[in-house]
């Protein structure tokens, strides 16, 4: 007999499984973490909290424009650190106390590997090992931020040196920088980018494409770097190829970074931001079956089992979509399919959206209108500017006191079908706006009349999504 | 042969009626205001984008709770108000030369009022006047404030007084006063009172009910209520009895208020926003056949037809629904009915959504909880806190830091349909969150399941809504 009906490795999403229908089950959740994981410890959760910070200094910091004295004279640093990271691991020790006290469930702290077919060791953190075994193992590990090969970064001691920060540290600085660097022009670079600017830091950002969120729709994307180009240093098509201590070496003087463009800089803190890797190759699968395909996720069906009996996986271990909404969807797939075996669920990877929490905040789902145009014999695009809208105007959205910014809704709909493939959004309250239509996809409603069917209050900001879908309708009529 | 084909009353939504489909009509618009009735000139639009300005100001004064040191030190009222009301002014101007180009189009500049059947006299602001005969008429001629009775007001001269407002004048002032106050605690009075709170006008605010914003459900209200007399001076179930002139009764100190709570105010500025009747009264309608009921509203079918022939009203004119998105829509159902008399449609005024776009903000739609005990037998109610999402902590919605904000959506389901019959929402963009619910209810979507038949971004503030209807969906399995 098994040790435990059931082990779950990893405290993010994994911890989500084992509710109260599972109290006649034994269980262990190992983790060498806080619980959590990535999303709540060093993840979405406090960056956005970070994130709303920033854009309260970046609207006090702008008022003059509208009229109101309103100054930006510096942050507390160590004020906004403590109270975002005190509630995060209050909340962590919160998680685990909670599951702890539980009958049922044990919480083993410590990293786990195989050791046989659902048979794990874990390395203890309050020291030596301990082997589980168990009916079922679901693999809940996250992932990690990769730490990319730069010459003479290994010297310095990677990203334990005290000047160089992935978004595991970044958010836990004991003060802020003067300047800073951020290699990396994805949502992880561009939201720290963004939030770091807006306390007051000079930043300068890195990236070896040709425009920042280079995987959303080019429209956005341009549109996005073109924003942050004019707000901080951002140096496209460029890579930081040498790193070295500035000053003495003993690394109080920061970093010199040298750059393909042939540049030089010094900056107090370096943020690397290039991209994760799952945390699949720490639990040494070699042997048990599990298959790992090539970018090192683990493989599962659509009922999230992997590929050796009685082991599931979710979230960043395994998805192609390394987002919390969608690591806790599959958890719940995970936990349905454990509590009923014989009527499984899938997953559903349809319209996965994602949003980027920066200034201005882009949020997406569905097909890119490149990847549409190749996808969709008859594609048709609606769209509507925010500046537009009369909430727009409230915003300053158009040209009559400065340039029009552009934010924009950008919806991509299949003749053939009548149905969304496509929402891109780019402006204020992006990540809100995106629900409707996200609903609309979801449940399959044609988008033809859809403006029409319901009320848009006046003069709300969700008028820029009413003007998006009458703009598509016109189209599907003409 | 009649002058026109038609005659339209009103430049407001009425001025949407004839787009490039009436090319072929003769066409008369008259106003003697300028384009875009009161909510370009007067309204929603203008007074949302004074909103906007308050929350910048607002926002960093709040700053340093947050760690950074933003602040507010007054505003430059003029700049403001030039700001907002120049790009009103402009565009208004801008919608008149628009369809007075047009050659089908004559616009005419003046009160109007029956003289005949579909015959209209208008009262030319250029001197003299001009009678129209048209085949058809619509009657959009919305509504005005009202301007209550209270001792020593006539006196002053009423809303021509300097210091006496009504929304028509306010958003004009010549200076901030130092204080004001402002009577009634419908949405009118309770935006006004946070803009001028929020831009650091002494405000004291008069409601006769026992709550601000009275016709909401009762807890959003109660809610509104305690946050707005944290920040102002709220006087509820109170009155102002008498006003007279401060000082020497030269204006210039203002006006003393009696309240029927025993007190004596001073203030510079006096708003009053104790609710507004629809413009019928000034069309001479006796003896034209056309009805109107006993709040002064045209009476019209379901087609927006008056009871004579070939007339059609809409908006403030006849609609229980004082709302801007509302009069569009009957303009919308006035316009297919002149163009399609043949195959007529019928106004929807189900699930009409409101919203107060002050701090916190409110939107709703459907039954108050109030009504819904009283009409649905097996109600269900879902709630969902801002404060327990993670959205909802970066924006310090919970108790950490402070008292919970209370921030709510609230939904009422009935369990005999499976589908909603109103949604509350109390917090931040309340008026953005409250459209899936709008989706929803306008395509008799059930709620149940619909949580989790979509994504929610996380950690986006969408997550109060997927908790609200997940709260749902437990009370409809339970």
């Amino acid at each position: 007999m098994s040790d435990y009906d059931l082990v779950i490795v990893g405290a993010g999403s994994g911890n989500m499984i084992a509710d109260h229908r599972f109290d006649d089950w034994r269980i262990a959740i190992v983790d060498a973490g806080p619980f959590g994981g990535t999303c709540l410890n060093r993840g979405c959760i406090p960056s956005k909290m970070y994130a709303h910070t920033g854009e309260v200094a970046a609207t006090a910091a702008d008022g003059p424009r509208l009229g109101v004295r309103t100054s930006y004279d510096g942050a507390d640093w160590p004020a906004i650190r403590d109270r975002i990271m005190g509630r995060i691991d209050e909340n962590a020790a919160g998680g685990r106390d909670g599951q702890a006290k539980r009958d049922n469930i044990d919480v083993v702290v410590g990293e786990a590997r195989f050791t046989g077919p659902r048979t794990l060791t874990v390395d203890l953190e309050a020291g030596g090992e301990r082997t589980l075994t168990a009916d079922r193992v679901v693999l809940a590990t996250g992932s990690r931020p990769v730490v990319p090969p730069i010459d003479g970064l290994e010297e310095l001691g990677g990203a334990d040196h005290g000047c160089v920060h992935t978004s595991d540290s970044i958010m836990r600085l004991d003060a802020l920088p003067q300047r800073m660097a951020v290699v990396g022009g994805g949502y992880v670079g561009s939201e720290f980018a963004d939030v770091f600017h807006s306390l007051g830091v000079e930043v300068l950002q890195v990236e070896s494409a040709e425009r920042l969120l280079s995987t959303q729709d080019r429209e956005v994307a341009d549109l996005f770097t073109a924003s942050a180009a004019e707000r901080w240093d951002v140096r496209l098509g460029t890579q930081l190829t040498r790193v070295e201590a500035a000053g003495d070496g003993a690394g109080g003087d920061g970093l010199r970074l040298h750059l393909d463009d042939g540049s030089t800089e010094t900056v107090g803190v370096l943020l690397l931001a290039t991209g994760r890797r799952p945390n699949s190759d720490r639990l040494d699968l070699d042997g048990t079956g599990i298959d790992v395909d090539d970018a090192g996720r683990i493989v599962v069906d659509a009922h999230q089992r992997a590929t050796a009996d009685g082991v599931w996986a979710l979230g960043d271990a395994s998805s192609p979509f390394p987002l919390k909404h969608v690591a806790n969807h599959e958890a719940r797939v995970v936990q349905h399919n454990l509590l009923h075996p014989d009527a499984p669920v899938e997953t559903d990877h349809r319209f996965v959206p994602q949003a980027v929490f920066a200034s201005p905040q882009v949020a997406a789902a569905g097909l890119t209108e490149e990847q549409a145009r190749e996808e969709v014999a008859d594609l048709v695009v609606g769209r509507a500017e925010y500046g537009a809208t009369a909430h727009g105007w409230a915003l300053e959205e158009d040209d009559r006191h400065g340039e029009a910014t552009g934010h924009v809704v950008k919806l991509l709909a299949d003749r053939a079908t009548g149905l969304l493939v496509g929402a891109h959004l780019i402006g204020p309250q992006a990540s809100v706006l995106i629900q409707p239509l996200l609903q609309a996809m979801a449940l399959g409603t044609p988008v033809a009349g859809l403006a029409r069917a319901q009320y848009w209050i006046h003069p709300a900001l969700t008028e820029v999504l009413e003007g998006a879908l009458l703009d598509l309708d016109e189209q599907l009529a003409g």
